[in-house]
């Protein structure tokens, strides 16, 4: 999904409203407000209801002495410079992806998603317990900010495409809205990454200005209408396989917290955290149904040689952007040595399992 | 793993310690004391180190005023008797496993782990998003108890086998060590399932008194020392695709804490579900590297006929056990139902992703 573009278009509201917010007195040394501002349009199913559940729980579980108010994309920053805000104090603490951070340092991507990287359960794993947080951190260090993990919106689809993609071939001069580093793989099979805003995807895809759009998952995507014109909805997706979503906070912030609301703060983030995934893939399978059922979507699998060319275009764009600068570095090496670990442990217990689960009479 | 007998030989300590505690006065009419039990050896790997995470979290988050101390299993009351202990009053909370509770009612096995039931994150989709948390409580009610998710022990592994497993006959008269529903399948195959404390096990396995057991994954296995006398490892296991565990909380306990700490624990369990099954994945892959490269472990999947047969087996089990009462009928058909979701979409994500995945350079 490149909710980048899509956000383009949201307005950009004044900083009154949060001026309003950040004046109110604190009534007490110990009440805390925060002013939390996103990517994502004010409660945008799945990934703008995570930073409004956050909310709700900090403000529940301290009755009220710990308040969030959550700011839309635009609303009090651009969609896109939530990084920004907090890193200059304008809001303590930000709802996004990081990867929309990897022009500030390419190696932010690895925490979000990149082409044939982490599934859900491997990313948790690698930042909770796999050395992942520590580089985090580190990365967020650079830029003032401590970071925590903030749901993630599950394995991506591969796109909406006109036609059924049958061989490689068929991507050369592919006209598609893919963005970042699975653009560079689309760019590497002879095809054009395009960029759009939200707004103009279904018209473009009417008119044929472009020839595939990949957006997010069977919830998202049955709300966004894309059904409506393409029929063919391709899987899986390569570029997106798992998104971490992250909340950045504002360090100078959090150092200022006693140890026992960073406490709070952490087990929210990582209750979140768990929350989110399970409403994408509550969703996603109810959707999934209706898109089929009631709207005659077919689902396309791409085949294994398309796979493969993906994943050598892949390692290209990774191996490349990997080595952009030394902190890159430590982290996609990191990474790449976790993953190894992860897809092997995938590959014998839920792959393995999920295959020979198909093949029974109980499914 | 068929962690009951293994707790078997802890002992039974004195209710003692947990007198004492409970006897301390409270400080404040805030401040909160809880007794946990559990069904693990303190500390153990993963599932022991759950409620310890609890207790360090509430503790940190609350700066001391909710307190929580926790007894290994046998410590306070026996590993497999922490519903009656909750029920009855003896803790506040327990963490265990649920299917260990099928004998109070068989509907609180779907809760925990079934054959050919779900993987992790469909559980977790389920219990927190598809109403699966409401039918637990229903459950939970029958025996004055509300349930919280309290980690999961992820996809299991098929067991340590003397020989390897070739075809279904080979199951004809195999002497196994495995509990419960998955124990009935085995049986269904024309084996035999044996219930060995845990000390047992290895003498046990090394004079063919059995000859093959299940235990749980890489990271305990390993630490059980089971590759000293079996080297086929098999995968993967179709009793436990993973292993929700609970918290147990008294009913008149939590029905009198404010609305604020209800909020609070809730969070914590979700953090501690989180991160107990980031734990495993982590350190399953870690130490299934070690198995293979130091121990000489050889990894057998199980072909596809030898699945077919267990699936065939484990509906009959499963169709039988889930209309054993009304209760475990709506529960049963419920799981059942959301059950065909996430396989549905599971198919297509995360599942489909790492077979291709498995295809490319990129691995």
């Amino acid at each position: 999904m490149d909710r980048r573009s899509f956000l383009k278009t949201a307005g950009l509201g004044t900083g009154a409203a949060a001026a309003t917010s950040l004046a109110t007195p604190a009534l007490s040394q110990n009440r805390i407000q925060i002013t939390c501002v996103t990517s994502w349009p004010k409660n945008f199913p799945g990934i703008g209801e995570a930073p409004e559940r956050f909310a709700t729980l900090i403000e529940g579980a301290t009755d009220g002495r710990i308040t969030m108010k959550v700011y839309g994309g635009g609303e009090l920053v651009p969609p896109l410079k939530c990084n920004d805000a907090v890193q200059e104090g304008t809001a303590q603490m930000y709802h996004s992806a990081d990867y929309y951070y990897q022009g500030k340092l390419t190696g932010y991507s690895f925490f979000c998603a990149v082409p044939f990287g982490f599934m859900p359960a491997e990313i948790d794993a690698w930042i909770q317990k796999g050395g992942g947080q520590e580089l985090w951190d580190e990365v967020g260090g650079q830029f003032g900010i401590k970071h925590l993990p903030g749901g993630n919106s599950g394995s991506q689809m591969g796109g909406w495409f006109n036609k059924k993609m049958q061989t490689v071939d068929d991507f050369k001069g592919l006209k598609m809205r893919i963005p970042g580093f699975g653009g560079d793989v689309i760019t590497a099979l002879g095809g054009t990454s395009v960029t759009l805003a939200g707004s103009e995807i279904l018209p473009a895809l009417q008119s044929g200005t472009i020839d595939a759009t990949e957006w997010v998952g069977p919830w998202n995507d049955l709300a966004f209408g894309l059904y409506k014109v393409a029929k063919n909805y391709h899987y899986p997706g390569f570029h997106e396989p798992g998104s971490l979503l992250s909340f950045g906070i504002s360090r100078p912030f959090w150092d200022g917290l006693s140890e026992s609301d960073q406490t709070l703060m952490t087990a929210i983030a990582y209750a979140v955290n768990n929350e989110t995934l399970s409403s994408y893939n509550t969703n996603n399978g109810q959707a999934l149904k209706t898109l089929v059922n009631d709207h005659g979507v077919e689902l396309v699998e791409f085949s294994d040689d398309i796979y493969r060319e993906f994943g050598k275009a892949a390692k290209d764009v990774l191996d490349k952007a990997g080595n952009s600068d030394p902190l890159t570095k430590k982290v996609y090496e990191a990474f790449l040595d976790f993953r190894a670990k992860a897809i092997d442990w995938t590959k014998i217990s839920d792959q393995s399992y999920a295959n020979k689960r198909a093949l029974t009479p109980f499914v």
